[in-house]
């Protein structure tokens, strides 16, 4: 059965992401004392047996949460080893050496996803006009196949997975952490979300609490 | 009057999108021996009033074309000064000297508006399995507003502008061109063609022709 929107309402979708990134840029400012900035790189739709193939080859670190509320689904974020160290130094002063997190490394690599996780779905979910509560995120550490495995199996086949590909330009120093993004809803709770925003209103929105921040109109 | 279409279709666009930038790489190097990569760096929706900010302040050389069969609608082209002087020189071997383009120049420019224009809207009627025959895309200087009032001043307002951000990077040298495309359909005949593709189809085709050559499924 289609799961039909209004093709002139893909904007909202990028309205969504942009506000999701924005809460995320104010959570580590909050939250962490992280001064940043979240840029997303790209975004793209694929089916969810081609996420393997966009999470990579090798192993990534990973966090996973259902949203037991509507859009429903599976929020995912991916990132490498590299961007693991980097993010777990930089958070506890104490660089990663040869290649092992130790106990602080892996809190902190923790509660800096706890803090991203959040910041995005409540970004989210300020824009819908809504709260998404949710579970805490975990972290984990394995191969495309098994976090697919792992996180996706409860999903219809016929979903849609929106990719995000993100950057968190750290404002201090000349520091970048990449992460990937995405976004799995229930295709019909998502549409129906979407189906009740208007995009004047949104933009209204914007216009009195973003004024002249210049943001990409994703 | 909503123009509704099945959201899990949205992973035809990005396909859509890959298939132009895949062809305007063949087309680059067949008509102009420029062996290049093509990346789309972002894709993003947005109303065809946003359309100016997108482009960004400043001048910029842009290209536009009426597609004259569906999805109908404009396909524009913008990129910056210094882009153009990198392909110019680039093209005719003599580098742009006091910011200003001789008339090799500026042919060189044009007929590599002609081959990115031709090859990118060539590669979606492939893929949508149909022609579309378009107009010569004429090269053009000037400033955002004139740009977007003189390319879209008969589109509909309720239409969608697909963005994307495309850099070409030259294989044989440390050189890329960034490119700004905006894609804006008729949302009517655009969801009309989407609707008859199936994305197992497409799969299949790629299976055939772009076997293993990993390129992200945008």
């Amino acid at each position: 059965m289609p799961i039909l929107i209004d093709i002139r309402k893909l904007t909202i979708i990028g309205k969504l992401i942009q506000h999701g990134a924005k809460n995320v840029t104010e959570s580590l400012s909050t939250m962490a004392d992280i001064q940043a900035d979240i840029q997303i790189k790209s975004l793209s739709f694929v089916e969810p047996s081609d996420i393997p193939r966009e999470i990579g080859e090798g192993t990534y670190y990973h966090t996973n949460i259902r949203l037991t509320e509507a859009p429903y689904g599976v929020f995912l974020m991916t990132f490498g080893d590299r961007t693991a160290h980097e993010i777990a130094g930089h958070m506890t002063g104490q660089p990663v050496e040869n290649e092992t997190l130790n106990h602080m490394h892996e809190s902190a690599l923790q509660e800096m996803c706890n803090i991203l996780t959040s910041g995005f779905i409540d970004g989210i979910a300020n824009t819908l006009g809504t709260t998404i509560n949710m579970e805490t995120p975990e972290l984990e550490h394995s191969d495309a196949e098994k976090i697919a495995d792992k996180t996706l199996s409860h999903i219809q086949t016929d979903s849609l997975s929106i990719v995000l590909d993100s950057v968190v330009d750290l404002r201090d120093r000349d520091t970048e952490f990449q992460l990937r993004v995405f976004l799995v809803p229930d295709p019909g709770a998502f549409v129906n979300l979407i189906d009740k925003l208007d995009v004047e209103e949104i933009r209204e929105m914007e216009s009195v609490t973003m004024a002249h921040e210049g943001d990409r109109a994703f």
